[in-house]
């Protein structure tokens, strides 16, 4: 029974209850648990599908209307008292890495779930429909890259650019997105994309700055930049044991001086680059034999827009410059600049912490996440909470069942301000 | 016809025909025959079988024994006049690289045939058989470690040791053999290894020194020793875009820093250490994941006995000093101390170099021959001759004909002077 339109932040963050919150995070896990307490729920996997219906069943119970699009992207519609107006989304994902922890992107969906129940259960509802959204595949690691679902419903990507990708086994999205969707024939099919009125997303911090600075939740001032590169560094096979140092053309040495100093080039004292090559791989890679060629990636991400491009630009002229007696190419793969979202955003969100007494702190989000493609078709603000030590991607991922709350708390609240505007 | 039992080194180096050693290095590259003038004809490999037969095809022509054992090895014998004596062997091996040159083995196998040929035509025979010898798998390419037939031979292994040994299609060293063994059923089976009076090897240097010397042959001193490590570097794989360089336990970094310190340490101003890093494998090799282990091997060569152990020592401390956050383990896979060939064996083959006025140097070998093995159980000296740009286990490898030419006479009158000691 809808009894008014407005209710006080203060009284809609009672109807946020923590303890069914924390129960359903728990109870989600159950879909792909892994043997030390993660996550094995990968994107469209057989594990997502029956933790997609539980969803759906979670949120039929309190009323919601379930559905999906062709990208695999599912919703839970609260409709608002003016339905025609263009919605507020909140959510994120739930599928995970393959030894994921429990609470990467299930607690933005679950949080979202949790704030619109409290809506319901205070008997209030705003004048724009809120819909729960839990996008296909944003983490990537079975089809890359991630955050596929948001990247097409925003028109960032077409879909049909996304339906031949394969995983290591070589199906397709195509086939696992057909799979999935005919586990939800009875659910309405929505067409891809639509006018937005905000999108709002709750995730878990994946840093140590919250815990740090010992605050409740985190207001994302923005997603910091990306720049990716592949380094190709071509030298000459020869034997370990008669050719002299002298005349090798040893693309292991040669891609070692390079990547020492992109180092020290990308050095920070204040340590807010992050500068990593995950991979690096040596052919022929034989004990016995000099290198003849090295492939290293280079990941590099900066919050400011003109430290990011000028790390970025001075790095093909250092592997020039330190390549040695040995050629090198460097491509570059990505160029995602920072993004900063609106004040307007932050500030609702500051306002609900505020009136809450929860602690918070602006921070960037140093992770891409869904909110960066929404935020190129809506207003869109992001929510953090604390991790444990800043593990996440690995099954030692914690969080706090009072931070899970206030988040949830300070999520109602701004949803409902955002549904209920203009 | 048997004319008399000496002959001057002189004269029976015209009986050396540096033109049939040509044609046969050529003719015997066609087995294994690669599109860029190289053999790919791996140990025991269906390229093998003919070579061998074309072998026994030519030492049949002109009268000498041949022969096989239970580990592969090839021998032709030219029997001496008290044929009750211990043999000279001479010899090397017909196996090559996947990606080998025409030279690298084929040299020395059919260097060793052409001074038979030449004792046999100058009408002379020595009081000691001479077994012209192909060693089983000196590369060690497809069945790994190499060396195997001479390592049987000698005693350093045994035959039962090395029959399990699986190439990468799965096939073993025992199954390989026995196809070469049923190609050769006409040959005698001879008893495995037998009290040697001296082996000899020819070979190409694989190196630049006698290039850069303008000098025809190289009087091997020794070969040089050899230590082989493995390092594991284990650290914590976490999120390039969320955790700080601070709080990383980066073991591409760790590595990184270890290797560095490895080369300052082993950098020495006169180009004699062989120092290789071959084999690096980061984990889990993800662009943007921080890794968690790296593995790397060391390959370390050096002549001097007290070098090599001093420089070997000191890799379990620096890789412990520059680990950085990350846990690091050394293993020690391999020391092999170098080794001297006989003054004996070097003077020999001297005064026949100087005798036919051919420019020589003394050198140790830098890589590893079947000759390392012969050395633990009889006298025994190598001979080099140049190789283009010292490029070997290349398809590229090139030598001269009158290089070819003129180390098939010093050892001729070698093993000649050998197989009439007494």
């Amino acid at each position: 029974m809808i009894r008014r339109v407005t209710i006080a932040t203060g009284e809609l963050a009672r109807y946020v209850d923590g303890d069914r919150l924390w129960d359903r995070l728990i109870a989600l896990a159950r879909f792909g648990a892994l043997e030390n307490g993660g996550v094995n729920r990968q994107a469209l996997s057989d594990e997502e599908i029956p933790a997609r219906a539980q969803l759906v069943q979670w949120g039929q119970a309190i009323g919601v209307e379930p559905s999906n699009d062709a990208a695999g992207n599912l919703f839970l519609r609260l409709p608002g008292t003016e339905p025609d107006l263009p919605p507020v989304l909140v959510g994120s994902h739930i599928d995970s890495q393959p030894t994921g922890g429990k609470f990467d992107g299930s607690y933005g969906v679950l949080a979202a779930l949790e704030s619109v129940e409290a809506i319901v259960a205070a008997g209030v509802r705003p004048r724009r429909s809120i819909d729960v959204v839990s996008w296909m595949n944003e983490e990537g690691s079975r089809f890359a890259p991630g955050m596929m679902g948001s990247a097409v419903f925003s028109g960032a990507r077409k879909l049909k650019d996304i339906l031949g990708v394969r995983d290591k086994s070589g199906i397709t999205v195509e086939a696992a997105l057909q799979k999935v969707l005919a586990a939800e024939t009875s659910l309405p099919r929505r067409p891809l994309g639509m006018k937005t009125a905000a999108f709002l997303e709750a995730h878990i911090e994946q840093g140590i700055v919250l815990e740090q600075e010992n605050k409740s939740i985190g207001i994302v001032s923005g997603i910091q930049g990306k720049r990716t590169f592949r380094v190709e560094v071509h030298g000459e096979e020869s034997h370990a044991g008669t050719s002299p140092r002298s005349i090798r053309r040893d693309a292991f040495v040669a891609a070692l001086n390079i990547v020492q100093a992109l180092q020290n080039a990308m050095w920070d004292e204040a340590d807010v680059v992050r500068f990593t090559i995950g991979m690096f791989t040596v052919s022929p890679n034989a004990p016995s034999v000099v290198p003849a060629r090295v492939t290293f990636s280079i990941d590099l991400r900066h919050p400011d827009a003109r430290t990011l491009a000028d790390l970025g630009d001075a790095i093909v002229d250092i592997c020039h410059v330190n390549r040695g007696p040995c050629e090198v190419s460097v491509k570059e793969l990505l160029h995602d600049p920072p993004l900063e979202f609106p004040a307007t955003m932050r500030a609702t969100i500051r306002s609900v912490a505020v009136a809450l007494g929860v602690p918070w702190s602006d921070m960037p989000s140093l992770a891409g996440h869904d909110a960066k493609h929404l935020h190129y078709i809506c207003p869109t603000g992001m929510i953090f909470i604390p991790c444990k030590d800043g593990i996440s991607h690995n099954e030692a991922e914690s969080i706090r069942r009072e931070d899970a709350r206030d988040g949830a708390r300070v999520l109602a609240g701004a949803v409902f301000t955002l549904a209920n505007s203009s």
